[in-house]
């Protein structure tokens, strides 16, 4: 289908009807991947409404879902006190409904693996957290994405291409191309970048990476090890949550330090003694700003042993009020590295990030960079170091254009879904809502079928404990983001009669 | 310093005098690096001159080496054998030396992770193979490289930049830029390559990967563990070996299949029955191409339970006869994964790579991607596909020029060189050069000193079975390259005359 709306201010046109791929994996086909961890509550449908005795009802709901292929060979299901949970019934109920899907050979268990469906075996070595995948599962043809929080390049970058092909990357041409740390026109810029945000910085203190993604995986990678303990924000990073569960850390988590303060996760520090932290600061997925004094009494309380991350890649997107100081600003100097990438401010297709630390530091990681890929594609690179130096006049149209796209959402929501409660933000480009009851998958699979993505609580948060929440991205022009809030409103209907109809068939036998 | 000779064709400037970054990692200090393993012997320059039992010679040396920082704190030493080998003395000469140094606190030494300079512990977690730094360790103002073997950007990468600002890439830059499996007009490109060059491949088989590097690297990371199997030919590539080596794998090797043919490793497949198998085809280092009956009977006897890597990133280079067929055209369909590159024939600095497997092994690596850097620049990945539409064109010409300057080491080498043996290469960027004596180590670090870069056979051989090579990279400019072969004559005689002296003063006490 064609766009509608009327386009961004600098001629760009809306995402609607275009094909495109987001940060899920690739695009998820309408069947569940082997090996996922899939909602199995939305698949089964309406189980309920059959007869017979309870357990009969849900293997046989089960055994559709798998015999008309929504549930695919390999896919692992829940466990059988969280299904039970899931569907309010007695767990009881769920391991007899198994049982005898394992007699029929629907399924298969073995001790450690879980319960899956049979005819191939679970991929990726089993249960993960995946939130990359969950946060914008796919994207149809004519769906709304309220999930991915990414805007298009600025109208600048095609400027940048042209300039760059006349000229000032004549030089780099002529090199054979590899740079490990990164080109220094753009360790140069960033290092310029810091220095001027009040955090003195040279070039070797600069690691090019691409993209904040990255630059996670290579401190995971180089300083972490199975079983290590990490303490991170709930809700934290759906890319970082992935790395560590894949990494096999122990993670820990305490109240962001926008929402909660220092006090809190000074204490599971204390208490945890982790290898890594991982901040996002001074803007994280609750879109609120970290306060300044919070942020110099967390600097000093630091753990000595501890590798910090201090992931900014949200701090220029504060909208109204100056962030507050860096945390390696007021940090012993070897304790922190500071996380930032040019996808939020700039354009995501660029891929570049960066790691600031301590000079030695940097040195290990960008021997580990250069195992991972040899460097960072050099014309991104180029491109990036152009636009920063172009940084305050994009990020004032930047800004500007959010702001608008902020102000749409709230309106939307508030008009269309007022019993979601929110907090408006002080910058970034997502509202984190809670829903006025029910959990945020099952809903979020709903919207989906109803034509609009939005990201869950649970895919942000290391312990389950924002299931009630959604993060909705404004990143879309304001036409958009409209459509995808009537979208959102109707799927919201729809859940809210769904749910009152199975609480009024009543609870387990 | 200016470049001095006449420039490429099409209008390049030779890499004299230019400062870049190589496959180093980052510029090296002059001093070696914490951690790393270095040639202590070169390091001790004349210390056999000096009086005194051997021991304490010995010791001298190493502590005055230690004293004015050309060994730093925390670099590796070799074993008490290997140090004695490599000084034609007796090994307890060198056990000697060393306890004198450990009770002067010196050196430290802890069991299983080897002796080395005291004030810090090595780097790293200890000894590794780290060829990517040894291929190529730095480069000074005025050092010929003849161990990067890769080209300048050709001229048409200007032209697509400028072509791209103004149109093609317009639709893309109004995504987010997140393409975890890569863009779809590239994945295109290179199935409909891989598929005229007699491999039928659809987009969904490829995998777009930030050089053949990071493919590799997902590889290592998603199919293998601590202690896992892996057959790889000796020569192979410094990188694969890195990341084998860093992920803890036993490596077992093989000759090539281009120098030995099908016979021995196949019967080395059969015997360690490994996880993994690197095979560089139709060339690896040694500029030989495999024949193909050997690839055939080869692809016919690949073991079942190994996952396959068939490195074809020099196919494109073959000069004079069409290369063999691709071994995943004659394997089943789901047991080798293919990966190629853009570095080698268009340009290093775009960093563009892939992986062709099966389509569902290459979701599995999708997703590893993702974890990763969420996807591989888009800039560099729409330059490629722009690029590998004029494939026929951009090759031809990189043809001629290779052979051009192949031609001109072939004849520096033959003059200059003489008691050098090699064979002239069927394709590639580089000459494998047998050394009349000695080891490539050591030599290659006085080459170094008297400014040329050279690629060692110890950074290339899992083994070290071929520390008696050298690998000379004809991609620069006919003009530096000789120069540079007139400096490794001038190295050659240094280290032929240091030989001699050493031996003429004889060995152990």
């Amino acid at each position: 289908m064609e766009a509608t709306g009327r386009p961004w201010p600098n001629g760009e046109t809306p995402l609607i009807g275009r094909e495109h791929t987001t940060l899920g994996i690739i695009r998820r086909p309408p069947t569940v991947a082997k090996g996922a961890v899939v909602d199995v509550v939305s698949t089964l449908g309406d189980w309920y409404a059959d007869s017979g005795p309870l357990y009969q009802r849900l293997a046989g709901a089960v055994r559709r879902a798998v015999a008309d292929g929504r549930l695919q060979p390999g896919t692992l299901l829940p466990a059988e006190r969280r299904l039970a949970e899931r569907l309010s019934i007695g767990r009881s109920t769920v391991i007899r409904a198994y049982d005898l899907l394992r007699d029929e050979a629907v399924l298969e268990s073995r001790r450690g693996s879980g319960t899956w469906v049979a005819g191939a075996e679970p991929g990726d070595g089993g249960v993960r957290h995946d939130g990359l995948q969950r946060v914008a599962p796919s994207i149809g043809d004519d769906v709304v994405d309220l999930a991915t929080a990414s805007l298009p390049a600025p109208a600048e970058l095609a400027a940048a291409l042209r300039a760059l092909g006349d000229g000032p990357l004549g030089d780099a041409l002529l090199r054979p191309g590899y740079s490990h740390a990164g080109v220094a026109e753009l360790r140069e810029a960033i290092a310029a970048q810091f220095t001027a945000d009040g955090l003195p910085t040279v070039p070797r203190e600069i690691l090019i990476t691409t993209g904040a993604q990255q630059a996670m995986d290579l401190i995971v990678r180089h300083f972490t090890s199975r079983g290590d303990a990490v303490v991170m924000e709930d809700p934290s990073s759906a890319g970082a949550l992935d790395l560590l569960s894949e990494a096999g850390c122990v993670v820990h988590t305490a109240p962001s330090v926008a929402s909660g303060g220092a006090e809190p996760i000074t204490e599971v520090l204390r208490r945890r003694a982790p290898q890594l932290v991982y901040l996002q600061v001074p803007l994280g997925p609750e879109g609120t700003m970290a306060r300044g004094g919070d942020v110099v009494t967390l600097a000093r309380r630091l753990p000595e042993e501890a590798i910090v991350v201090e992931d900014a890649s949200l701090r220029d997107l504060a909208f109204d009020r100056d962030p507050p100081p860096y945390l390696a600003a007021r940090a012993p100097a070897d304790r922190v590295l500071t996380v930032g990438s040019m996808s939020k401010v700039y354009w995501g297709g660029l891929r570049v990030g960066w790691i600031r630390g301590a000079e030695k530091i940097i040195e290990r990681l960008a021997r580990t960079k250069a195992r991972a890929d040899l460097g960072t594609p050099v014309l991104s690179q180029h491109v990036s170091a152009w636009m920063l130096r172009r940084r305050d006049g994009v990020l004032a149209a930047r800004l500007d254009q959010i702001r608008t796209s902020r102000d749409a959402l709230a309106a939307a929501l508030t008009e269309l879904l007022p019993d979601f409660a929110w907090t408006p933000p002080d910058g970034g480009l997502t509202i984190w809502a809670l829903m006025p009851h029910g959990t945020s998958e099952p809903f979020a699979e709903l919207a989906h079928a109803h034509g609009v993505l939005v990201a869950t609580g649970e895919s942000l948060s290391p312990s389950g404990r924002n299931s009630d929440r959604l993060r909705l991205s404004y990143a879309p022009p304001p036409e958009v983001i409209r459509e995808g809030v009537i979208r959102l409103a109707r799927a919201w209907a729809d859940f809210d009669r769904r749910t009152r109809t199975a609480a009024m068939k009543g609870p387990a036998p």
